[in-house]
């Protein structure tokens, strides 16, 4: 099996790690804007040799793990390039406006537009993990509009990986992303900004700092170069849900201020809940 | 050496198995509000007897381990209870209104305002971990109020158990933790709050949730016993925090709204500092 990756950082790295695994004599071939990123993922051997996107059309499968708003304009691209038996996926983290920006063109049949839910907060070739995709959720977006024969490429894939297959309508997957992955990055994201310009003496932030402090500002250490496009393109559903976070923490604000004791601990109670349904729900999965 | 443990806890009971690793030869007496949570501590072996308030004279140290506003009511009761000779310190996460209360209390020099920044999401004897206090970064507020033999007594715990210390004035000490301790948990319940409120079908939510947000979530599991009495009584300084979260969230709502890519870019990147910050000061307090 040969395998291209575009984009050689934490995800396109993790998936030659992994792909390796379940294909060991597969050969890896990638491309990366940054001259930099390919002389590490050559180093480390996670590519076999680089490739020019001309010659793409060697590989059975191609892995496009670029930002989101490159995804746009170098996909279509790749997809002009490949023969017809080709199985070409992203792994962005929207899929509205990439199934859009698709939908006429005349190898749309090669594509499937996939969102594993795996990452970390460290990004680059050296951030490459083993097992990054390993019995993970993997969102499959529209497949009807993938070949039968490209897409049963794509699941086998998946099903070596363990991964637990969702299937989704594009819209869909990015209202429910903007809740459970991209607020909880705005959100890290303003905790750490509202702390760092609390505290003009950086020391003081370690210091004082307990781990759950760090696991809760964790996914302010994501790279921005990912997260910028990923929230301006879910502009619209996010925009809601952080005016939805805004509306609760200006509540819970009131409540603190009125110093409304049983309205507090009812609120904190009832969302204690996360952990029923989180452990329930792994345990089910993992069935 | 004789310790009395009133709340039996996560922060008690882990105080009792980190006390007993420094001290193995100690007896460990303990009392709960809660029967259950008596029996527990006996059962796991955190405590060797229970033991009545008005019987605290007999120890050398009192831990006192209970929710913050149940503190102001119970450790003057301890303290006119102990004799000269005995060390009595709190790890409550608020500190200004304690030290308040006790100021003009006979025996405040047997006290000693203490808040280790350590802890779990979980509650109760049965979360009990070895280890939870050991190398952890450890504020002492005032602690000229403490007699000096006393308060020796107490550093020397602390330094068998590796803690960093830090000293602060009680006010101050409320301020921090406000931004580093309490708005993290406001921030992950609230995205608790949020994230459930949408997610009508529960299932989804864990589904679609990679290890980012349980990692943000995290906090929204701790207990309502604990973290109502700490919001409340840290009101004057944790409103500003909110306040101040709140605006750098709608800003960059705005700016997510506005498409404008370089300011949100830029804030991101700025946000990213908190990686080195807290890896920088963990080398140095690694030394």
């Amino acid at each position: 099996m040969k395998l291209a990756i575009v984009g050689l950082g934490l995800m396109g790295g993790s998936f030659a790690l992994d792909f390796r695994c379940i294909y060991p004599k597969s050969k890896i071939y990638g491309l990366d804007i940054s001259k930099k990123n390919e002389k590490h993922a050559l180093e480390l051997e996670l590519i076999d040799e680089l490739i020019e996107l001309e010659d793409i059309s060697i590989a059975d499968v191609v892995l496009v793990s670029v930002p989101v708003d490159i995804s746009l304009i170098i996909i279509p691209k790749i997809l002009n390039f490949v023969n017809k038996e080709t199985l070409v996926f992203d792994v962005g983290s929207t899929k509205e406006l990439i199934c859009k920006e698709l939908l006429d063109h005349p190898k749309r049949k090669n594509f499937l537009a996939v969102h594993p839910m795996a990452g970390t907060e460290f990004s680059g070739p050296n951030a490459a993990v083993k097992g990054l995709y390993f019995n993970k959720t993997n969102i499959i977006c529209e497949i009807d509009k993938t070949s039968k024969k490209i897409s049963r490429k794509a699941l086998k894939i998946f099903q070596l990986l363990n991964m637990d297959i969702l299937y989704m309508d594009s819209k869909s997957h990015d209202i429910h992303v903007a809740y459970v992955s991209h607020l909880s990055h705005i959100s890290s994201f303003m905790l750490g900004k509202t702390v760092i310009e609390k505290e003009k003496n950086e020391k003081n932030i370690f210091n004082l700092a307990g781990s759950g402090f760090e696991s809760t500002v964790r996914l302010a250490k994501s790279s921005p170069e990912t997260w910028t496009p990923i929230f301006l393109q879910n502009k619209k559903n996010l925009v809601l849900a952080i005016e939805e976070y805004i509306l609760n923490l200006n509540n819970l604000k009131q409540i603190i201020e009125d110093n409304n004791r049983s309205s507090l601990h009812s609120i904190l109670n009832n969302t204690n809940r996360i952990k029923e349904i989180l452990t329930n729900t792994k345990v089910e999965n993992e069935k």
